[in-house]
């Protein structure tokens, strides 16, 4: 019987190490499928001539984010010593977990270390997909690839180090559940960098002051878009509570779905009645935009508030990323897809928020993680950039841009028999 | 030895909670995309001009829905008396479940309360879903959206308590396990409100008695919209099973996930060979609605047909949904997407067929059930879409329609450079 | 208290059993999303005048993949005797395992019957999504559909039986984990048959030796369902462990999810980088295509690798893809989506490359199943399709293929705003 007993004791462990596992597989997954949602967000926005590229950017970085984090990136993030700055370098994803070590560890060995990986990689690819948006219309394809290169492998895995591997802003106190800042306004940081460096598409700003709308292909597409990440988004920050299989942990985790959704919902309906009140139409790229939106303000602390708090904290976020996107277009900060806007500014909105529901975080630590954060990736993103304008050039010529980016770069139009040249 | 066994013992209810919720969670996840295959469907079903305004009110009504349902309708449904016609008003979601509760339960207690909330409140989406693309090409965005407050708010969490808030249908018996009724039926009858109140598209119905087909813009979005519900109805049914952690519940859940996919593939194969005997063509559209319609038929039961069995209603729902389509357009009752015939008349369709396979259910009670919960919802609508017809109207002018909804409703067109005019 | 102990034992191993089905389920899952990653991955390969058409095969093909697999397929495939080749036909998909059954079956009956069946009735689907693609813009949709069912209902079954089934090549130690051989290489199999029984398209291949590209008609459909297929692989792969339930087999789960995506991030640099050598330019299609060539090369055995193993079998399956493609081209096997390339030839590199990291597999074995499944499914597809052509004709008249399939077959245009004629 005491047999019977120990067995069944170590059984149960190892189930609950199974369903843990699972559980980040699954949101994983999830998180991987919002490649697939920026892709068609962004191939939606953009016009038809520069669809079939920005479709190639958003496979080929994802396949590099992949192979990049897996060759140097996990290392850099997971390995490094605590409190630190300045990360240890090296190439390996380490082992996995034997059942005894299982067993042994008194339950703190609780998933697959191949779970982890998957789950991490996948926030690699979404950090580097929010670059691609804003860029769009006027890059260099491979110039892109090649700072995603640098971007996946280096840039991000640094300062997820310094909050998720232990690092000085871990230590710190700053507070950061899913990556507010460390996956989205990371990502706004490297495109707001390579934005300036670009400059903005011929005929968005008028020598007059004006400023040129320049609409989007396909909605239809851009709207899957924002859906597909909408769903993804569950993984992203239903996941990153790390931990299913108790009532606490279980309960956690449906709280962060169920605060998921009311952020993006509460974020869709005030772009709505903002851009309502703006422009008296129903603005339908706003609400997308204030999907997303609620769904960034509220991926820094997707646990603490309440349903409702959600909501507001999403729909804070909503009104705001409308007045960034027309205040960007003012500074003439050329964002097709408004991602800066999104995940920049919404971004640092929702670090703030942590404040109000968690009384662990801090505003002091909440600066320290954006400024840190945004100084890294923005002044390293920039250097990248720059050498690569250096080496290789970042824009494409005039006449290309004025073709569009699919015939020069990739040799093929996306919509052949549906549009007449440009 | 004694203190192991209690721990081992009390870990394991903790984990079965933990998969239950998680199941609940994933299900739910599934249920939220359902969102983006209504859209994608519609947007593929009406023409181009009026593509944008389909897809913002697609986005917008499932952000009402969650926000009215996390207001009050979760309150309404679930926290009424027991065997009641009029339910409670109240606002709140209620507090999640400590662990001691759950280990003091004994069983009852098996899931998070979030992840109940997050469940059904995807349903009050899908429900609402069916609704705009009946209306589309004609309605006013703004007095739909007003239309979708009071819906996913008040008239469909009413109905719901009458089933499964265990109200006065529960008790006389009426049997509608994932809400072939109480979400597709009632959708519909929503929706032909709305038809009726709005009147048909102009062109649609010629003078002379002709019956104009309006092909929509976009069928592979139509497509990928089915395929979208078809995966997500793997959720909306087999999370209604409500529990999955141990053999009989397991199996239970198998066996409408396996009836759920048998049912939607006889539709198709019914459709489409109902559609080549009446149009001698291989029709897209019928097929498309025939999984659809197979879907719906097999939503009231799900569980008590063998697959075979499951095929066969899949098949006589899509079979149904041919004629039925046909027939209303012979009433000149202008369903640019076929949502009445596919949810409300195969709706009816699969009520009824729970009495082949499920000894407990009986024709008196599922006619009960389909009497209470239409003329409520068809009511309670026609009143609302009335008074939205006094206040500010509910049908864009002659004009507008001729424009297109997007211009006039959005101010932006869905595909500006694959379309010229209207 | 042993009352306590053994109603504990017994509850977990119904726990295991529930979650080992709902893993299941969940898989299975994704791989039905994998239809619509077909559908959509052909629908924009092929050009706008064919797309109703294909779309149509495609819902179609997977209603009837679903029926003949549970009328006959199912029990062709998994009740035969073992070590046989001549498999036993009956119509049964069995019992579901009850309660009593599981607990005294000492850990051998780990999952529901009934997941098992949804499992594999969605691999049915894929292999025969395979050939639609190839046969496209010529095929009579009728005739394919005939062929859907006997493909469906009895030759894919055969040989799954020989592996899967417990037939004479799981005897000779034939390995493929989660179906490189049998389903993907099967899938090319009876495409090529129904390629040389079909001919070339009208325009594809000059008399005076010039090879035509015929370009892809919405280019982000195609990326859509790459990616769509992408995210279903983690169920084709990750569920094909078929347990999940201990350390052991969730280690092995996120192991094949990391090798999965690790072989598709291959495939795609490395097929862009062979584009870029050969052509000069970003080819997307080439992108797209060397994703699904990882995939399908990792299919064989994505557990025994490294990831960083898996990101090699996976490149070199996105360099062969870019060369399969141009030399079937220039052997004029007109294939419109690459689908032999990708899924044959890929295929047999799979198969190949498992003798690389797995010490049971020998090259011997390898090629024997590489050999029977290619030869029975090759040759019994070229009798169908031979007397299909006999029966009822498989192409379409050269003024239908001019006009277009969609009008033909269909009687409706896929984009009816988008284009003009042809």
């Amino acid at each position: 019987m005491e047999e019977l007993l120990n067995s069944t004791a170590g059984d149960l462990t190892q189930l609950k190490y199974a369903v843990d596992t699972f559980y980040f597989l699954i949101c994983g997954a999830l998180v991987m499928w919002m490649a697939a949602g920026f892709a068609m967000l962004e191939a939606g926005l953009v016009r038809a001539k520069n669809t079939t590229e920005i479709l190639t950017k958003n496979v080929a970085l994802y396949a590099i984010a992949c192979t990049m984090y897996l060759l140097c990136g996990y290392y850099i993030m997971y390995s490094s010593d605590a409190g630190g700055i300045m990360p240890n370098f090296g190439g390996l994803i380490g082992d996995e977990n034997t059942a005894e070590a299982v067993l042994s560890s008194g339950g703190d060995t609780y998933y697959s270390a191949r779970s982890d990986f998957f789950f991490q990689v996948v926030f690699v690819a979404t950090a580097m997909s929010i670059v691609s948006g804003a860029v769009a219309e006027r890059m260099k394809l491979w110039a892109f690839l090649a700072f995603a290169v640098v971007m996946t492998g280096v840039i991000y895995p640094v300062e997820g180090y310094w909050t998720w591997g232990g690092g000085f802003l871990s230590e710190a106190g700053f507070s950061d559940f899913a990556g507010s800042g460390i996956v989205h306004m990371a990502g706004a940081a490297a495109a707001l960098a390579g934005v300036l460096v670009l400059g903005a598409r011929k005929g968005k700003y008028g020598k007059d002051g004006s400023i040129n709308a320049i609409p989007g292909a396909n909605l239809p597409l851009a709207t899957l878009g924002t859906f597909i990440l909408w769903m993804g988004w569950f993984g992203f920050n239903g996941g990153s509570e790390l931990k299913l299989s108790d009532v606490g942990e279980a309960n956690a985790v449906a709280q962060v779905f169920v605060n998921t959704n009311a952020a993006a919902a509460g974020g869709v309906i005030a772009a709505l009645i903002t851009a309502r009140l703006l422009f008296k139409k129903a603005d339908l790229t706003m609400a997308l935009n204030g999907a997303l939106a609620g769904l960034v303000a509220i991926t820094a602390d997707p646990l603490s508030p309440t349903a409702l708090g959600s909501t507001v904290i999403g729909a804070i976020g909503g009104v705001l990323v409308v007045f960034s996107i027309l205040s960007l277009d003012k500074l003439r900060v050329d964002d097709p897809v408004g991602a800066i806007s999104v995940h920049g500014v919404v971004g640092i909105w929702g670090l703030l928020a942590v404040c109000l529901n968690n009384a662990d975080a801090t505003i002091g630590a909440q600066l320290l993680g954006i400024v840190s954060i945004f100084a890294w990736v923005f002044i390293a993103s920039l250097v990248i950039w720059l050498v690569l304008k250096a080496i290789m050039g970042v824009r494409i010529t005039e006449e290309e841009e004025y073709e569009g980016a699919d015939i020069a770069e990739c040799g093929m139009e996306a919509y052949p028999e549906f549009t007449k040249g440009k």
